[in-house]
């Protein structure tokens, strides 16, 4: 159960506002199939996880460092064996990936423009900074935001530093995001509200296991974004309604 | 010659804290020697150059960026012959430049101790969003500023964007850096102010030609970031030392 006193609500984008695992899956896929002469497919992704997993503390999340991980693993899985040109595919699959077209998630735009009515909106992201800017400026919907915020990771202490910077109370904020580990556990940790809305896939390093969970009997979760709007009316309709910023 | 109206001082980080060119060099050195075996060292760093400007769309600035276009050069250049273990050596070369200690410049921490008694202090960076927060962390100052921005790039743009963001006005902001292309012209073209304090060693990509200087004859130069607390107190005196914000 949310409360009314929200003021500010922020949206996670990868998987919230657009899709985004689909296409690190898709390049995986590619990915294996170069490397299938070498080793059986399991294997292959079981490795690549271990390396990016990693490399997260020298890259950081984003396709940049997600594609020297792949690099990286094709050497090691090759014995130094991959050729040139094979590498060369990896940074063409890396360059496809940061052209992709954004796809707009259900009627996110439609329940944006509501929600713009009477609350300030905010992304916070996390990634490659050119890629992320490149994205929300490719989507559309830009211009529906407030604020938006790149963050090299999703911690209590990055959404603090974003609460701190725009002055924004704990009890009017709100996060909405499709991941339990980075957009909704950090924030219910500050004392802020958050609105699960899963995605169809999750890359493994965002789940999170059921006994975590378990410290969150209130986890608010929706199947569709466009149940925020009825989720935010029914916690004091009249109040929300009036509450122009 | 400064105006007394500055309130707010940004500096740039790489090559105006820290020393930073000298690590690109550096790596670029330890490439060139892993493909001397295949060409001459002229024409080597002439492909990288143009691999790594054509990249910048897709890739930005950055460490991640530039060991990518490292990747690619060296297969070019090899025509895919080049092995998986040489590869692996240049993904060797990027994460050892993302651990490369800081070396701070001259006398950079008393400088930035005497200002904070007078200004608000500010770090505008652009590269690799994780890479220029460890950095900051790394380099022992960080706690001497009162604002970190990380951009992907320094337009004239990213920096009204910061402007508005904490509600500064352009006479009130003095940029302090050693590119002229990324610290000093877009930050002049706002109608705020700029010291340039030039590095011993500047990437080609960050010069400016001399008629493109001419355009601003009142450029303020300085050799040493030492001589910036002499530089504002001559602009009035007794009207910096008084402003405490």
């Amino acid at each position: 159960m949310l409360t009314n006193q929200i003021k500010v609500i922020a949206f996670d984008a990868d998987d919230t506002l657009w899709k985004n695992e689909d296409i690190f899956v898709h390049t995986q896929d590619a990915f294996v199939n170069l490397l299938l002469p070498y080793h059986e497919d399991a294997y292959i992704r079981e490795h690549l996880a271990g390396v990016q997993i990693n490399n997260l503390k020298h890259f950081g999340y984003g396709i940049k460092g997600f594609t020297l991980s792949m690099i990286e693993t094709s050497i090691e899985l090759t014995e130094g064996r991959i050729t040139g040109t094979e590498i060369h595919r990896i940074i063409e699959l890396a360059k496809q990936m940061l052209a992709y077209p954004i796809t707009l998630l259900g009627n996110i735009e439609s329940v944006l423009n509501t929600l713009s009515k009477h609350y300030k909106l905010m992304v916070i992201t996390k990634g490659d900074l050119l890629d992320q800017e490149g994205k929300i400026a490719r989507s559309g919907i830009a211009e529906l935001f407030d604020y938006v915020e790149i963050v090299s990771d999703k911690t209590p202490a990055a959404y603090e530093q974003i609460l701190q910077r725009y002055e924004i109370s704990t009890q009017n904020f709100l996060m909405v995001g499709n991941s339990l580990k980075s957009d909704i556990l950090p924030v219910l940790e500050l004392g802020a509200q958050a609105v699960h809305i899963p995605y169809h896939m999750t890359w493994d390093h965002e789940c999170v296991d059921e006994q975590t969970l378990q410290g969150y009997p209130d986890l608010v979760t929706i199947e569709d974004i466009e149940q925020l709007v009825g989720l935010l009316s029914t916690t004091d309709k009249e109040k929300v309604c009036d509450e122009v910023i």
